[in-house]
């Protein structure tokens, strides 16, 4: 990684190995880990080495197949059992993310009908780098869509990092403003801070400043204020499970940017996947918020803030209204209202 | 200071010097400083030992009085000369805080007609300590009208620290909070932690606390949520200015919330004394906001968290426009749209 206008990317297969970017050290360091073992792969996941549903996936399958490939045996069925074995482990590093159990469930389908180890583990690895690949176009596609919704020169607000970073490539939210760059757009990002983990101070800022997208900074609470004097035209966020209505979990802060966004007139975008659907769900009441240690409000790099004992409210995500959300950009198109029909005949061909 | 509930005060006057809570400490050092020497009170105003408009302003009033009442001279016109002196020397150490400067002018006009250096001397003492039991009065009666307004039981929100360590006792928007805990009332209040400076983290949870009221600590970001799940009744804020059309500047943050109340259709309340109307400016457009320093958003605890270089926004107040605002809870009353008549019959009495 050089400190050249580049989309910086988190995930770089080597042939033995899978190249990562420590998303812990950023932005202030940029180490770059090898993976190769199985409990190195593991670890990165759990320590939030690598982070984002897209790249999680990614790593878990890489994981797999980088590993086995070195399993010795001729005995087929016992490379499967081993294959299983790996990835019961690898799933319980994460074992509430959507992207990492499909990932793996993707890789043990790949090779249900092989009929020897070698091709066993051909397909494996043909299938990890078919899943990384293809994450990157999906990306491309979302950022090609978004950027048909967005006028150049503008200001465009976000939260989190839905980036680069935490994709193959491009990311989701952001990767409007990487191609954008890349064919001579200048937006003008406003990231908010993202408290209480400050993914947007730590990993937005560093990632959008790589592929030479000018971004500003702001504390979660200033983004009223900055929608209106800075006359910023859209916000734009990614999206971690949306139900059949259109409903939408995301970052905590996410469903405040939507009301503001409907105060001022401007619209609101949602950038996803279609795997982050969740068409078994009817709504957003339905999904179940994590709420995280209350040491993350109550304590700055470890020192205490607040007194001793103070009750805290630390909700990780929140629920946006389908009614709050002017178009959701998927790889396949921006789904409009009404949500319901159009999302089940976008995303489920219905 | 003890752990036993009672409304926590910053100011008290002991004869030779004044006392004051140090808010630098807070919470976790409850630090009690004696000011006696001019540059002992300037030094505490200008480092935010003491902060709040009001709790500024009576510091500013004792410091002359206390200060001047050991100057040795019979001579009335070296007296006033060296009051005049060392009230421009007071006046630099905040000159933006409006109560400051009203506070000292209050002073200099009691001593317009004395008739010996001892006269002055006892009216200055007097003054100080009329300005400060008045603005306990004002602050009382805040809070009593606020009281009327807010249902027990009930779940309140408010940003940053408008409360009694930022006046001489029960504060404005915390007012009918710390009443209320005299009375018997069980308010449960959601303090926002109130980036960057975290007044929310660091002084209202410690001081709602003290006087026992149920308070619950959560990120800016976090209201939308908030109100919805926890099922908040209504927004309270401090003010910094409030122009003749009812708009009002505050700390940043303040009109995303009103902007939310609108959405969820709950009350968004300024609580505010008479002193804080600024009826020469006709509305917020005139209000001119103060930009902190970068480092406030890039920093944490001294420790780097964005990158080198990262450009930031860092407005420290926004304006709510008078439309938000439900009523405007002030020591005469509750003053309801239509705010230009309303505001001036009640405030300057047209």
């Amino acid at each position: 990684m050089t400190n050249t206008t580049t989309i910086p990317t988190s995930l770089n297969f080597r042939d033995d190995c899978l190249e990562i970017l420590n998303q812990q050290k950023l932005p202030h360091e940029i180490e770059n880990l090898k993976l190769s073992s199985l409990n190195e792969f593991y670890d990165a996941i759990v320590t939030l080495k690598v982070r984002g549903a897209p790249a999680i996936g990614i790593t878990a399958a890489y994981g797999l197949a980088i590993t086995l490939n070195h399993y010795q045996t001729e005995n087929l069925d016992e490379f499967i059992l081993k294959f299983r074995e790996d990835k019961e482990y690898l799933f319980s590093s994460r074992p509430t993310a959507v992207n990492l159990g499909w990932a793996l469930n993707s890789l043990e389908k790949a090779i249900e009908n092989v009929q020897s180890v070698n091709e066993a583990k051909t397909t494996l690895l043909h299938t990890a780098i078919q899943l990384h690949t293809e994450d990157e176009v999906i990306c491309r596609q979302i950022g090609e869509h978004g950027l048909e919704l967005l006028k150049d020169k503008s200001a465009i607000m976000t939260i989190c990092n839905a980036g680069s970073i935490a994709t193959s490539k491009y990311g989701t939210a952001l990767a409007p403003f990487h191609l954008g760059s890349e064919k001579g757009k200048n937006f003008h990002v406003y990231a908010c801070e993202t408290r209480p983990v400050l993914q947007g101070s730590r990993l937005t800022t560093w990632e959008l400043q790589q592929s030479g997208v000018n971004v500003t900074l702001i504390a979660d609470s200033m983004a009223a204020h900055t929608i209106k004097e800075k006359k910023v035209e859209a916000v734009i966020t990614g999206a971690d499970r949306i139900t059949a209505n259109g409903d939408t979990a995301n970052k905590i802060g996410t469903s405040m940017l939507a009301i503001l966004c409907r105060y001022f007139k401007i619209p609101f975008y949602v950038a996803a996947p279609s795997s982050t659907f969740d068409l078994t769900l009817p709504a957003g009441t339905s999904i179940p918020i994590e709420e995280r240690a209350p040491e993350e409000l109550t304590e700055l790099n470890g020192h205490k803030v607040a007194p001793q004992g103070t009750q805290v409210y630390n909700p990780a995500f929140d629920v946006t209204p389908h009614e709050l959300i002017t178009g959701i950009i998927t790889e396949k198109g921006v789904i409009y209202p009404s949500y319901e029909e159009n999302i089940a005949s976008m995303i489920s061909g219905k």
